[in-house]
C-alpha cells in the first residue's frame, strides 16, 4: 500500500461513519461484523466501469450514488433492510479531489439507507467501481425470482423508462430533460417498497436488463410466463406526450431508472396499494403471469409488440 | 445482460459448487446466506488489476487463484473459517475459454477452503477481478492489528520474499525458479495456521505490502513499537545462499507470497509451535515489540538496517 493509497483510505474511513453491527469496520484485515441470529444475510456485488455503464462525462458524485444505488437495487428486490458495503476503487490516479466528490455521492445515499461502509480498497487501474453490499431479511422473508405463481398479476413501481429515455438522448448528443437526467444519474433504489412488498409479493426482480428481460428472468426461474399490456405502463410527465412505440422502447427495454417489477395474488390488490403508500413510490398492475412460457407483451390493438431491443448489452 | 454475459454466468454458476449455509445462491438478485447464531461475519473486499497486481502474461487460471487467494489470505489474518464469496469480472470482451481457465484457479483453490461462490457479475471493461470474501468465526475470537503488547514476540510464517524475488526477475527480463514462480502465481493463504493461532496470538495481520509495513500497520495500531532481528528471517533453499542485503530487500519489503506476521506472549512459543505442526507452514520468531514507537530492523551486526524500498506501491 502506498501512501497515496493510504491517504485515500484514511480519507474514506474518516467520512465513513458509523453502523450498528460493526465490531470492527476499516482499519484492519477485514470488517467484523454481527449478524442477529434471527436474521439472514442478503449478498449482492455489482461493478460499474467508465464508458460502460455510465458515460465518460458523469460527475463523481453522480458515480458515487450510482455504485451504491445498483447494488441497493438488488437488496430492495429482496425485500432486505440494507446494512453494510464494502467499496473497492480503482481509479487511473490517487486523486483526493475526485474521491471526496465521488464520496460525496456514494455516503448521501448510503445516509439514507444507514448502510456502513466497513471495508473494501483502492487501487491503480482504469476507473472501477465494485460495490458489495449486505442486507438482513427475517428468516423465510426474501423476496425471490423462482416464486411467481399462474394468475398472479404483474406489477411494476414508479414510471420505467426515463433513464432509457435519457441515456438515448446523450448518446445522440441531445440535451434531456433534467428531471430525466436525474433519473439516470441518482435512481432512486426502491428499497422501502422491497422491504413492505415481503409478505404480499410472490415474486420480484430490480429492472436493471430492462422491464421484459428481467420479468423473463422471473418466469424462467419460476417456470411459467406472461402477458404484458403497455398501455398500462405508467409514464412520467416527460415520456407521457412521446409516441408510443418510442416510448415502450425504453419503457419496455431500458434497465436504467432501477424500478421493481413483482407478481402477487389478486387478492393482494389493496394490500399492496396501501403498503406502498408509506413509501415513495407506488406501484400500477400491468399484465399478468399464465401458463405458456415465454413474456409477450400487447400495444393498445392487443397486438403481439416487438421490442427494438431487449435490455441494456454489456458485451456487445 | 447481454446473451453472453447470460453464458459466462451460467458458466460459472454450473462450477460454483455447494457449500452449507446457502439458502440461495447464484441466479437471483442477490444471494441468502445463513449465518450461525453463536459467529461473528468476517468480511474483505480485494482487486486484481491487470499490469498492476499480475503481470499481463499471467495464465488465466493463476490469475483466478490469486484474486482468490489475496482475499482468503485477509480471512487468514483474521483467523476466520472462510464460507462465501463473490466474484465481480471485468473482460474486454466475454471469452468463454478464458472465464474456463480463470475458473480452473479460483475454484481450485475455493475448493481446498469449502468456500462457496455465491454471487457477483460479469461486465465489459479493462481485465479486472473484485473478489469479496466472507469468513465466520467464534465471536470474540478474531486477529485483530490493534493487540499486540509490549514483550510479545514478533513471528512470521513460511520464507517470505520468495514471490518478490520472482517478480523483480520477471521485471527483468529474466526466468525465475519453477519454485518461486510458484510462490508469485499461486500463493498459499495461511487459513489454517491463521485458525489456529487464534487465542494465542495477541496481533496478526497478513504480509500483503511487505513485513516491515506490515509490522507497522500492527504497530500503529497498537500504540508499541518493534524490534526485528534480520539474520532470523528464515529463507528458502532458492534465497538461502542470495547475499544477504539483497535477500532482505525481498524479504522485509517484498508482499506477494502472503504470509503472516503476528505477535504474541513469550508463554505461547511452545503451544504456536505445536499449533501450526497440524497446519502446512511453520513460523519463526523474528523480534519483539518494545514501547518505542516504529519499527526497527537490525543486520547480523546489530546495525540498523534500511530497506531499499518499503513495499509494493499501487500508486507510484
Amino acid at each position: 500500500m502506498s501512501a497515496a493509497e493510504f491517504d485515500l483510505i484514511a480519507r474514506i474511513r474518516a467520512r465513513a461513519g458509523q453502523r450498528g453491527g460493526v465490531v470492527l469496520g476499516i482499519g484492519d484485515d477485514a470488517a467484523l461484523l454481527q449478524v442477529p441470529p434471527d436474521r439472514q444475510l442478503v449478498v449482492t456485488a455489482d461493478t460499474l466501469n467508465a464508458g460502460v455503464h455510465f458515460p465518460d462525462a458523469t460527475a463523481p458524485a453522480d458515480i458515487g450514488w450510482k455504485s451504491l444505488a445498483v447494488n441497493l437495487s438488488d437488496l430492495a428486490a429482496m425485500g432486505a433492510v440494507p446494512a453494510w458495503c464494502t467499496l473497492s476503487l480503482s481509479l487511473p490516479q490517487a486523486d483526493p479531489s475526485w474521491v471526496d466528490a465521488f464520496l460525496d455521492g456514494f455516503l448521501d445515499l448510503a445516509d439514507q439507507h444507514a448502510i456502513g461502509l466497513v471495508g473494501g480498497d483502492t487501487t491503480r487501474g482504469p476507473l472501477s467501481i465494485s460495490v458489495t453490499a449486505m442486507g438482513l431479511v427475517e428468516s423465510g422473508g426474501a423476496l425471490r425470482r423462482d416464486r411467481a405463481r399462474v394468475g398472479d398479476d404483474v406489477w411494476v413501481t414508479g414510471t420505467p423508462g426515463d433513464a432509457a429515455a435519457a441515456l438515448e438522448a446523450l448518446q445522440q448528443g441531445r440535451e434531456a430533460p433534467k428531471s430525466l437526467r436525474q433519473r439516470l444519474d441518482r435512481p432512486m433504489p426502491r428499497v422501502a417498497a422491497g422491504r413492505r412488498l415481503s409478505g404480499l409479493a410472490h415474486a420480484c426482480i430490480d429492472i436493471s436488463d430492462g422491464l421484459l428481460a428481467d420479468l423473463t428472468h422471473i418466469c424462467e426461474s419460476s417456470g411459467v410466463g406472461a402477458e404484458i399490456n403497455l398501455v398500462e405502463l405508467p409514464a412520467s410527465a416527460d415520456l407521457a406526450s412521446v409516441e408510443s412505440n418510442r416510448r415502450w422502447g425504453w419503457q419496455a427495454c431500458g434497465g436504467d431508472d432501477y424500478e421493481l417489477c413483482f407478481t402477487a395474488s389478486p387478492h393482494n390488490r389493496d394490500l399492496i396499494v396501501q403498503a406502498l403508500d408509506f413509501t415513495d413510490v407506488s406501484a400500477t398492475r400491468i399484465g399478468r403471469i399464465v401458463s405458456e412460457q415465454g413474456v409477450r407483451a400487447f400495444d393498445a390493438d392487443a397486438q403481439e409488440w416487438r421490442p427494438p431491443s431487449r435490455g441494456y448489452e454489456h458485451f456487445l
